[in-house]
């Protein structure tokens, strides 16, 4: 998995039978840091993440282990809401102070 | 998933049994400010995509989670046309003004 | 899927005994403009395809999903030979032009 | 597989319902000679890895081939960790020699 | 598949249950001209492959679909040793003159 910050939605009327209802958040990946990298992920939430929030991610066929993506052409998913990373010894994010 | 613009089509009489029917597009990889980043993917069109159009494709196994692409040797697939993307707050593709 | 040039040919005598009898060809990954990325992949052929040909590869899972890939431990697989690119409204590969 | 070092935990209390109960750590990749590449993944932990720790991690569908992570929305999972490693005839790491 | 040269060994003696009995290999892995691009995979040895062998490996879920890995955390495995390779018509790779 890796960490990404949900940084905005998209729209898609026309798509895959299979695909209505799911929502699918833009997310800028992270580094351990909290910096972005560059790079981003359009990602199905399984999770109920909101705008800002730091999420952790899935990619290939794990995104479909979810009741909600299960079978479905999907190869991005957030599967968990982040409160607390530490990293040799020191808290680099704690959602309660950011938020 | 990740965001592409229909670039072309792709021609191929001799190709796998199971393949036939398929159409192929050429897509060019799209960054979350909707430039192009220089990479491409051959994807297989799940959703009647045209020329020009933004969105969004998913790759790997996921690939073969539609109808068309079951089973078939295929490792990516346009699963939806892209209607409007809001990143930072912000609209950054909106559909209905590009065309 | 990707684009590669059939480049070569690989012999390898001792190998997982589910493989034998699978044909290995060396590709040159190929840009949309026809130009050698400097990648390479070795995939196994599913379509008969010659020396110097363009082609179509699938990777990853999808490389099983034919005949003579099914459930063998190959993760890259020629599944189309291309006769016509179309990028831009310019055709950028006509296979009858150049053989 | 790669080789990363255990840099820290990562706690989330929303979570995809089947993930409970799974421990993420975090991971800095390692390259062959012991160096951090500048990478790292969350994983989850099969194994019992503590702190500092250099293991191996598989990443894809085979981090769901564990009973800990069996069909849940996983993508990279801990699965050894390294006692010795000796690449070109030189002892390269020795865990019995770090701690 | 990628080539890779058997570089080293790795021991894991605390590893998940179904992995033991399973050899671990470590690879540099090599261009098409034979030199190291500087990566590595630890991968899982199926055919009996010795240090300083060209072999020819398989990553993600291929890598489970040898006797010896079936259904194991494993993403990545060596299943054949190279022979010969010939790239452009010329022989770049050839065992017998090696050894």
């Amino acid at each position: 998995m890796l960490l990404g910050k949900v940084a905005g939605t998209l729209v898609a009327s026309r798509k895959e039978a299979s695909l209505s209802g799911l929502k699918f958040l833009v997310l800028k990946q992270l580094d351990l840091e909290g910096n972005e990298t560059g790079g981003y992920r359009v990602a199905a939430d399984a999770v109920g993440a909101g705008i800002g929030e730091v999420v952790l991610y899935a990619t290939g066929s794990a995104a479909r282990q979810t009741e909600m993506t299960h079978e479905r052409p999907c190869d991005g998913v957030i599967m968990a809401i982040v409160d607390l990373i530490e990293v040799d010894g020191a808290v680099t994010y704690d959602k309660s102070e950011v938020s």
